[in-house]
């Protein structure tokens, strides 16, 4: 797996222990899994804080309570996620609360929220939606941005030691929105803990074409070091390089990183695509075709509309987005794009020569500067020897009149929509590179 | 969060206590989910035992055993996954067999399949693979048919209370591959304490439409009875039922769901729209397409090509789709779907009038028997006061001629895709009332 500062610094063994305790029956009954669990470690973890255990516990106020007084043993901070919905079995405030006998008392302005939320939809809340605003008194809420249960960030004295005690809710979302809020608690508990953090200051690259396996052998002198680290997370279907630096300042951390990233970019130029957490290709597409000022239509086959979707969840993609077309069948591919129905007969749907005609045809039709298009067989059914499932031929014409095709084979194991997913990565990164972004000196 | 039989029904109080142990630093550093201990507990809990905590803890033998200790007190089988691997921090079975005070032994036959493994490969084993075939001598080994970590099974007294301990390695697959063998362990430990496991069934209903805490007042009586259990789990943009029985046999227990099953469909009707673990919208819509060998056209503005993209994710989706289209400018509406120009200048893009329109063009065009259409502002840009971000107009013409708008507000507060998905699922759930599906009795 991964490397990582924390595990070999010793910059980190001043920090608290913190335990992450999700509390619900579904996380038991293995009907949800703990992602939560694993996001707010990788969080805790880069702002300088030990997380030393997990802990999963059900709906019931005594095994959350008995759980709760391990927790009190050997951490310094209790982070809970779940249970703060609006139903019977969602219990974790008012268990947390009973355990140090307080009373439950109404936030005023969290009933405020709630009902506002329920007012902008339109709706109106129920009685239980209220029982959400309900907190201990010597607690602070943690205000939920984008739902209506709010957190509590609560500093209480267990046995003369202080420990401090984050509650968010189970849904990811809201969680992580309200995550800033409940980290900027937690470095006030530490500083009042005389802990003093070091600033962690990261960076993501992210990489397509390449494996974690060979990324591990190229940069292995660079993973090797502690501070900064560098570690590879896979995923869905490219790899992220986390470069994370610890200093006093976040200048300093930053001059630490600068350099490894700079010589980790000029090893695996060719696979590079951009750099930021949430990066993704179809936002590096988005800022070269508006820096160009030009245009993208695209004629998905196989890929069904969702090459179109992910461009088209870029804010702001009206600006170089006209009209996409899903041409599933052969009548449409000649009908709408031109596609001779010669070439269909000829060569089959699934061709370079339809791909490139495809791509050709929608550039026309939507008179756009690039053109893009994709044949394959998604699966589960459908494959030849000749053409198996997971084979997809990208189309992409240029605005200097040319065309392209290239030919992928993905592993379709993993099912149809994974195939469709690995399908459109492809064809993004082939219109990526053709973009030269995210640097002009790509070549194709 | 969801309530659940665990906390309430006598029948599982007999059963024995399941804690799932997960052994590794790279789970509390956020680079792996614990997927594990998910499906460790989904087979639990079909086998009748009831999991009552998960908990990660990380390579340190000092932390491994104050876990032992505490889960020692609370339960009857330990279940550890991760650390049995041939490296240094590989230490799960000599901990556990110290914290007994238990010499380690090799196991010959352990040894003899890690030799074979290596052989069989064309390799050669390091001494450190052999490390693995040690074991305490009083447990027994769980073969590995994929691996070369072995597992451990192993019935200890603990302060004069019998509990069994499984130890399994991470890695998901060789965790698998090991379980029907460690399964077979835990029932002969289970009977050997008298305990006789219960059959879990359980059902999964699906509601569009309505939220949890009106399903939560609706459903109250049912949802306070413990066998079968009534347990809501929100999902994206919809929330399950899952109703849980425990019995003797299977039968038994499915007969305890069926009434309750037709109860709250029937008491929630108008919100239901099918049953199973893994059910969406898309793939009621496509039986009921097949069923009636009818096809489908969407014309999509604001959704960007998403709701094409979950249609096809269905596979056989070809057999009702031709053509969608992603007509994001006003020129392509009219260019492609023939709405007129007047129309788009009078009432703006997003407008039922243009809704409609853009529903029969696609219908038209594609000569399909529906035809779907979505226009909205998906945000975070474009909103007015008249058309703020969130609103969005469904278009949808019929096979009879008819053609219906409908205007529906979404929360735009989650961000922009979160809006997409739910302008997505309202228009796809328009179609499936439409489509009266599942249930011919429905109406629109």
């Amino acid at each position: 797996m991964a490397s990582n500062a924390s595990s070999k610094t010793p910059l980190r063994q001043a920090a608290l222990a913190v335990e992450i305790i999700a509390v619900g029956t579904e996380l038991l009954m293995g009907e949800t899994v703990n992602t939560n669990a694993t996001w707010l470690s990788q969080s805790l973890a880069e702002e300088g804080f030990n997380v030393y255990h997990h802990t999963t516990v059900g709906d019931n106020p005594a095994r959350i309570q008995a759980v709760m007084a391990q927790a009190f043993e050997r951490s310094n901070v209790l982070v809970f996620t779940g249970g703060l919905g609006p139903t019977e079995d969602d219990l974790t405030v008012a268990t947390i609360t009973s355990y140090f006998n307080e009373p439950l008392v109404a936030d005023p302005n969290s009933e405020a929220v709630i009902k506002a939320f329920f007012i902008a939809k339109g709706q109106t809340h129920s009685p239980s939606n209220l029982k959400q605003a309900l907190r201990p008194a010597v607690a602070q809420a943690i205000a939920n941005p984008i739902g209506t249960a709010p957190g509590l960030s609560w500093t209480v004295e267990v046995e003369g030691q202080p420990k401090h005690i984050i509650a968010l809710p189970g849904v990811p979302r809201e969680m992580k929105a309200m995550w800033p809020a409940s980290l900027e608690a937690l470095h006030t508990f530490a500083e009042k803990q005389g802990v003093k953090a070091q600033v962690l200051a990261k960076r993501s690259l992210h990489f397509f074409g390449i494996g974690e396996s060979k990324i591990g052998e190229g940069l292995k002198d660079l993973m090797d070091v502690s501070n900064p680290s560098v570690a590879p997370y896979v995923g869905d279907s490219e790899v992220r390089l986390r470069i994370a630096a610890q200093a006093p300042t976040l200048q300093e951390a930053e001059a630490l990183i600068t350099p490894v990233q700079a010589e980790i970019i000029s090893r695996l130029k060719e696979y590079y695509f951009g750099e930021g957490d949430t990066l993704r290709v179809e936002q590096v597409i988005a800022d070269a075709l508006i820096k160009k000022q030009q245009t993208l239509s695209v004629a998905e086959s196989c890929t069904g509309g969702y090459i179109s979707h992910l461009l088209t969840n870029v804010a702001g993609s009206s600006a170089y987005t006209t009209l996409n077309v899903v041409t599933y069948s052969n009548a449409q591919k000649t009908a709408l794009l031109g596609v001779p129905e010669s070439l269909l007969a000829e060569h089959g749907a699934v061709s370079e020569a339809v791909a490139k005609a495809m791509a050709v045809g929608i550039q026309q039709v939507a008179s756009s500067d690039w053109g893009l298009a994709t044949t394959g067989i998604a699966g589960p059914g459908g494959g030849t020897p000749e053409k198996p499932v997971g084979l997809v031929w990208i189309g992409l014409a240029s605005p200097d009149g040319g065309v392209t095709a290239h030919r992928v084979q993905v592993n379709p194991k993993q099912g149809r929509e994974h195939t469709k997913h690995w399908f459109a990565q492809y064809a993004l990164h082939t219109l990526r590179k053709a973009l030269k972004a995210p640097h002009e000196s790509f070549d194709l």
